[in-house]
């Protein structure tokens, strides 16, 4: 079998259009796009790049995007303060608040202070919790949230399927155990292995749909699980091999790795013959890769996600669908 | 092996007994006691046996109780303003809203009406969705604490160990995978079973830890798997025989099922050689049992929990400690 390549950016042009005539109805009702702020504490060395990309993202879908910035020496008082303004601020219809924010800064503390009707991240717990209630409509989580698109595209009916987990984030792994499990009766049977999984292999050999979300890279993990040490070599190969993945499985890759690695002409790593990726000279190309092993898994499965081009840029759009989703519920309830 | 009885009846007296003391520490500092309001609306033929041994428990360990009724015919309005008056009382700490609600009232919208910082149940989602968070306290729902209660007294290191959770509602088998995922680094393993799962056996024979809340009786789980029909005679055998369970694990029951039997000196159903309850002549004699088949599984388990006698009596401290907490957190934003 050689899996069909779930190619994200179609899927995402597809939303993103449906996601901007709804925007142009809003803005013909109400005469302003809905309105997204992104508030940014600090800078970090990605943050401009993360940014840039949700300004032209939000443009193409026709939401209206602002960014705004407090310094890196801002106190909780003072993010606490930016987003209350950002609550009761009538033109604004979902905030972001871009991680990480600057050691010291309680996160939960100050997810917990984003107002929740605006919270397009779904990360306030009160949404995370709606996650729980069957039926609820509240905005869920952007990944989680693009995975089940994706398994309602591609997964066909879930029920008793074997749905594994790779990953126990608050924000990826945690949601999708919950969304997985929203019908009473429909519902895929979900484990959530994780880096204290005993034996990783014996899972993924059983799953049916498998959603690899470590939130370490494969070269992390891989030192973790063989006991590397400081200065040692890490273990560049991939989380999950290919001979791994069930036949006929889904897989959806949503860990974003960059390693230091040598790149062929199609601008992806050069593996070695154990499929490592070869490490530049000096240790500094950088490439992006997913936990599982594309090339061997795709022998196997019958979709799977490429990294990059696979769940992310759907993620992208779920959160200008929650934007949208934000101002059309604050409209219908003015 | 012979598995250790887990009296929960034991645990739970020393649970009171800690209660007590820090509740009587807190009526000499604020001259009252930690009061609980159960809010019933209606009348069901099982609320008056809840409600009468609720107000026995908190009075055994100092806690002020009290029941408030509201008629069947009350509105959601009725509610939420009866909720609100709580919300809004000083001299009181805690709310349980009495299950189930009359037919057509909205039992998420009533959830989310109760004060979050009085929920000792744990049901607002704000609550919920704190368990996704690590290291964040709040109340969380009682029967998952007191399941992790009895994890950290008789299982060990939890790390990596396969869980498996029998039973997907919103308040039992949901937070438990939460609370169990809680830890970084020394989660174990955790998979969510439920009715649409396809093979549960090979699922149970791999638990190290084995938590049953499915939900619904074993009788009904059963018919529902053998594909009985209307006027069909139900299947009463207890839904997990003992021969799946894995040496040496450890056995929770958390359901609760109200079977009619025939019942043996020690109160215990008569089962015939199939280890099915012998019903009485008119079908009415009722029995409690959980989901798991105690008898057989004990000779594989490390430890068990009876039904009745097991996470039962746990589970009502837990709304105590729950309402104790509440109080004393009131006391430091004050």
């Amino acid at each position: 079998m050689t899996a069909q390549r779930i190619d994200g950016t179609v899927i995402a042009g597809e939303l993103r259009e449906k996601i901007r005539t709804r925007a142009e109805a809003f803005l013909a009702r109400e005469g302003r796009r809905p309105a997204l702020i992104a508030l940014q504490v600090g800078e970090s060395a990605s943050s401009k790049v993360y940014t840039d990309s949700q300004a032209r993202a939000a443009s193409a879908a026709s939401i209206n995007y602002q960014l705004r910035c407090l310094p890196e020496s801002a106190s909780e008082a003072d993010i606490r303060n930016a987003l209350a303004e950002i609550g009761a601020d009538d033109d604004i219809d979902g905030v972001i608040l871009q991680m990480p924010l600057p050691a010291g800064i309680d996160t939960h503390a100050m997810q917990m202070a984003i107002p929740p009707a605006k919270d397009v991240e779904g990360v306030h717990p009160e949404n995370l919790g709606k996650l729980y209630y069957r039926g609820t409509r509240s905005p869920a989580p952007c990944t989680p949230m693009a995975v089940v698109k994706l398994l309602r595209t591609y997964g066909g009916t879930l029920a008793g399927k074997e749905a594994v987990i790779i990953g126990h984030s608050e924000i990826v792994g945690k949601p999708i155990a919950m969304l997985l499990l929203a019908s009473a009766t429909e519902a895929p049977t979900v484990r959530v292995c994780h880096v204290a999984t005993r034996d990783l292999e014996s899972h993924v050999r059983e799953a049916d749909i498998l959603i690899v979300a470590a939130g370490v890279s494969g070269a992390k993990y891989g030192a973790w699980k063989r006991g590397a040490r400081d200065g040692e070599t890490p273990d560049l190969r991939p989380l999950i091999p290919g001979e791994w993945i069930k036949s006929g499985a889904i897989v959806l890759d949503v860990a974003i790795n960059r390693i230091p690695a040598v790149l062929n002409e199609q601008g992806c790593a050069v593996l070695d013959e154990e499929r490592k990726p070869v490490v530049g000279p000096e240790g500094k190309r950088i490439v992006t890769t997913g936990d599982v092993d594309y090339e061997s898994a795709a022998e196997r499965a019958s979709a799977i996600t490429p990294v990059p081009g696979g769940v992310g840029p759907i993620t992208v759009q779920v959160l200008l669908r929650n934007t949208l989703l934000c101002a059309e519920q604050r409209e219908t309830v003015k």
